[in-house]
């Protein structure tokens, strides 16, 4: 008997079990960082169908199906809904030591109650089965994330945004708290042509500031952090291949802004990363003075297909990894933050493994006074967000910072049924604890093993996000 | 009693030797890469002594004998095969932990009956059982192919190759399938000089077509590909350090590679990177046009050391490994081509390990509707070749993509003796497999994990390669 | 129970109990790069308490601290010594899986015999405890050393040094070895401004030849290698981000130096690589007309905090890993003093962890006749130097190169304390090779592996740095 997805699933040890049975399983899950929409979680309503929620926006399966050979209708194309979940029930059995086998199936068991393995042979019961219990009240937006213990739900937000649905859920009875991030990449993008004149209009209408300049560029940023701010948001967040080295010609930047917004997109490409850095340099210190926490995702070579991005769009599953190099623009940059003393509480997340000790190692050095792990190593994101990526951003984070100080897991996920993943995560520290309570490398304490573990998956998050506070 | 060498080497579970006795042992091998002399096959003649066959062209070996200290001399110099050989010999117990020492003894195992520990001690009676072994008519080229249950073997020619062995062999009683692999590198060595041109001579020679510009360099290319799919072959290989940005200027190639024609180097260095990626383009979509798969062997910084260059020439043992960017360019060569539906299937192979998330998460990029696991990123290579680099690659590809659809091990060797690394593979890839069922990562389906084994092992390549035809 | 600190600390087999008590534990060691301070030996003064000893100069514990949030004034400010070490041991749980808590526990159990775990609780205890035995004549530098059967200390040391201390120890009667080692970093910061000038004036003094161009600056270091090898000095090490490309232009290079020394600061950094390239070039020379061995520390990322560095100086804490490319100026360097047969015994030593495979192919490029291991991947390396990171390094070396050839263990450390580095590296050793012959993959052999074990923890160094020799 093995124990796959039992209630002991990676727990390798008695000293395992009992570290997750007894100290991590029952925390309550601060999910800081995500891409849940907010209006499905202020409206409330029951999902179409298991294929709505669960294949409608999920690159990682739509990937995974075309590895197989799939034809696209059957992927983002017109076929039936449950035409689409039958060839995803057909190509499960061929993910296998892939994390979406484990989550398919960690998905099914909880919360639908399903333990038969997802296959073409048992493709129809399940997709029937999901779809009568997704009719209960016990399976919308606002029922499923009680279920899964959520306290705090941080969702991703364009600083554009009105946050109707934040403001609507904060108002309403529903518990949880939920979060608006400022994320505010399609600012940077000067290179972007009419779309992004188009974006930096809507921006300046929202703020009801003419954008004219840098300086009215700023003046509508800071006018929407505020707003922001007042809506209960406490965190940004960036994607970014990587850091911009934070130099750049004011004069220069200034101009071709204005060209740009005059309808010209001649040199906007070369000054796009003094730009960027001009611009997420003065956000920082907004951030800071706010008392916000940014995020910085780093290492993504997005949109490498062109022709299916003309198809589809973007964000369709034809992204991958950087190699780009990342550490002197990124201790520059925080530098240049930190000897104004403008640095915020920073996470930064890294997408190529290959760079998890340039990271690890870069927090070291901007550490803050009174402040926990003010700089943080974040989780292991998107292609690394499995049991070997965890293990190594854990481990490398554990030989060349401190562990005790981390917060935690996210599941940066755009699905409601994704909070398995942080049983997945607690289920993994807990065992790599207890490995090394077995093989003696820690004393066999289990108390304060316990409690590191504890701090990992709920304590630390709830005290650096400041959660305690009422929205 | 441990299980070095024994029939259950490497298989740490029941479950693993249950995996590899009944699934992977006995498949037949398919070798769709590696440096076998044609010549050598179609004569089939006794190989002289062990020396030639197995210490002749191996500069994996010379390295090591490099690294103790040992006289060029006795690696690629004057004396003895006999004295080459003890030098070996005495060696070998030194290359512990290196995979040398278990392809040393798989392959004193296997064919030669030997189970004695190569050392100083054994060498001369080692040497000499090995050499009357070799008289023997099993131990013939076709006789070893035979005995490893080779289906297919692909080899690595030049372009301006007759192929007239390959010829011989298919005309032959052999059943061995042996095709021809297109390899072009020197074409694209713009700088090359003197060396250069007496090649573009030898190429516009056998294709009997004058090359006087890029149009008739691609005619002549054209011709060669023609030529090499007549004679079976049905795939293209490169090594490149990375693989070249796709944009070039027309008119400036043409005119720099009219004027190496014509004796003059100057600024050929600089359009090296513009005219590689113009002929590669080009060279892509007649592949694609044939149906062809191409492999790109990415990642080796080559000929590191002049000095022993121009004593004994390139390829001798002093490559190594590059930390060259990979992901742009190569995620823009293969838009350049999947943008006009010209992408071959492809497989990328890659040397250096931290770039195994960067090619792993690449390959999900432009996948095939119709055709499983379209683009492949391949078994680990050369330097990698080894228990941790296999492993590595297979978790890699297992996490980032779909190992499903892995179409497995090659041997890229240039010995008759290495397939005993198939063996080495298909026992790690077994004892991979049964670690994860053994701790509950995967069900305990022995049936659906050996059916996966061996698509991996065997049916993948033959599918992928389409080698059920006839040649 | 575990053995969490026992006498079989990571000795997770039988057999790797056996590796370690019967072959590893009792040798000498052979320390050939430290930063012990030669001053503290030569005086053998008892240390003011274990703050003093422990926490003065270890940036690694005082990054552990901010990391923390824990005020700079109980790092490196003007706390009470007792205050700093109470900090430290409330620090010290919250280090579990850092190495540092493998360090402070080995190193309060020896020499201090103290096998409590140090915490806020036991702080004071220790703290006391600690100073007492600290008076006694067995806690002197020279019986430190000799209570840990170091047979050499390879400190290291500035050009411009007299070495005074150094010749003191040697005419003492104190046994163990203390060999300088030429240190010759700020002779290539050439955009150092005055502080360059300076230095390149206190080398001329010592020298006494007064430094006017290339050449005579040559004729000064000439004049410092000859009085380092007087003094005892085999071994030259360098801090470098990455190694120069070897190409330079010498009437610019000349022209520049001679710039800078006339007050010019112009251009400097415009020609660091080139004039770095030069002045090394010659240097290695030298070494290698010596018959010294050359070091490079490769992969740092200094001095990025600014604030911090104005407020306490460099080398506090807050340098990182490099993901500067390595491999090209590396090879070409290298090649460059290969050809010309001046390239010394050379090791080469690594920080990111993402480049060792880089590292130990490259040695393998340039290996030398009659010499075992010319070229050495060194140990993991600071951050490196943890359990994963010397697997990582001891792995790679292994498959990639002879790990039987490997020279070892060093501590690189500033504390006469940090001797349980070359245990931890010992047990580690021990028990990867015990691990190899649990799973079959190496013979049970245990003379032989045991004798591989005993040449890399001390045979090895002991024939590479010819340490017979009287000094």
């Amino acid at each position: 008997m093995t124990n796959f997805l039992t209630e002991d699933f990676l727990l390798q040890s008695g000293t395992a079990k009992r570290l997750y049975h007894d100290f991590a399983k029952d925390l309550p899950i601060i999910d800081y960082h995500n891409h849940l929409p907010p209006a499905a979680i202020a409206q409330n309503k029951n999902f179409k169908n298991i294929t709505d929620l669960w294949l409608g926006g999920d690159h990682y399966k739509w990937r995974a199906l075309r590895t197989l050979g799939v034809e696209e209708k059957y992927i983002t194309g017109n076929a039936s809904d449950e035409e689409k979940f039958l060839k995803w029930a057909e190509a499960v059995p061929y993910t296998i030591r892939n994390p979406l086998y484990h989550w398919t199936h960690m998905e099914l068991k909880d919360p639908f109650g399903i333990r038969e393995l997802l296959s073409e042979k048992t493709g129809k019961n399940i997709y029937d089965s999901c779809n009568e219990l997704l009719k209960e009240p016990g399976f919308t937006p606002q029922a499923l994330l009680t279920h899964f213990k959520v306290e705090m739900v941080g969702t991703t937000d364009d600083p554009a945004d009105t946050l109707v649905h934040h403001k609507q859920i904060a108002t309403s009875r529903f518990e949880v708290k939920v979060w608006p991030s400022f994320r505010p990449d399609r600012v940077l993008n000067i290179s972007g042509g009419d779309q992004y004149r188009r974006y930096v209009q809507s921006l300046a209408e929202v703020a009801k500031i003419e954008i004219t300049d840098l300086s009215s560029l700023l003046d509508a940023l800071k006018n929407r952090v505020e707003y922001f701010n007042e809506a209960g948001c406490r965190i940004s967040d960036h994607g970014l291949s990587s850091i911009p080295y934070p130099s750049f010609n004011y004069s220069q930047i200034e101009a071709g802004f204005k060209k740009v917004l005059a309808g010209g997109d001649a040199g906007a490409a070369g000054i796009k990363e003094s730009f960027s850095a001009f611009v997420l340099l003065e956000l920082c210190k907004m951030y800071r003075q706010k008392g916000w926490v940014q995020q910085f995702h780093l290492g993504a070579q997005r949109s490498n297909n062109s022709r299916m991005q003309n198809l589809i769009g973007a964000d369709t599953g034809f992204d991958s990894i950087s190699d780009e190099v990342q550490a002197a623009s990124m201790a520059a940059f925080f530098n240049h933050l930190d000897k104004e003393d403008t640095l915020p509480k920073t996470i930064i997340y890294n997408l190529n493994p290959a760079y998890n000790a340039v990271f690890a190692s870069m927090t070291g050095n901007f550490q803050g006074e009174g402040i926990k792990g003010k700089i943080q190593f974040g989780s292991a994101w998107w292609f690394l967000d499995q049991l070997d990526g965890m293990k190594e951003q854990i481990n490398t984070l554990s030989n060349l910072g401190l562990i005790s100080c981390f917060i935690g897991m996210l599941t940066d996920s755009r699905s409601f049924l994704s909070y398995s993943r942080h049983e997945y995560f607690r289920r993994l520290l807990c065992n790599i604890f207890a490995e090394d309570i077995e093989k003696g490398l820690i004393p066999a304490d289990i108390d304060w093993i316990g409690k590191m573990i504890q701090d990992i998956c709920y304590y630390n998050a709830k005290t650096y996000f400041n959660i305690t506070r009422l929205t």
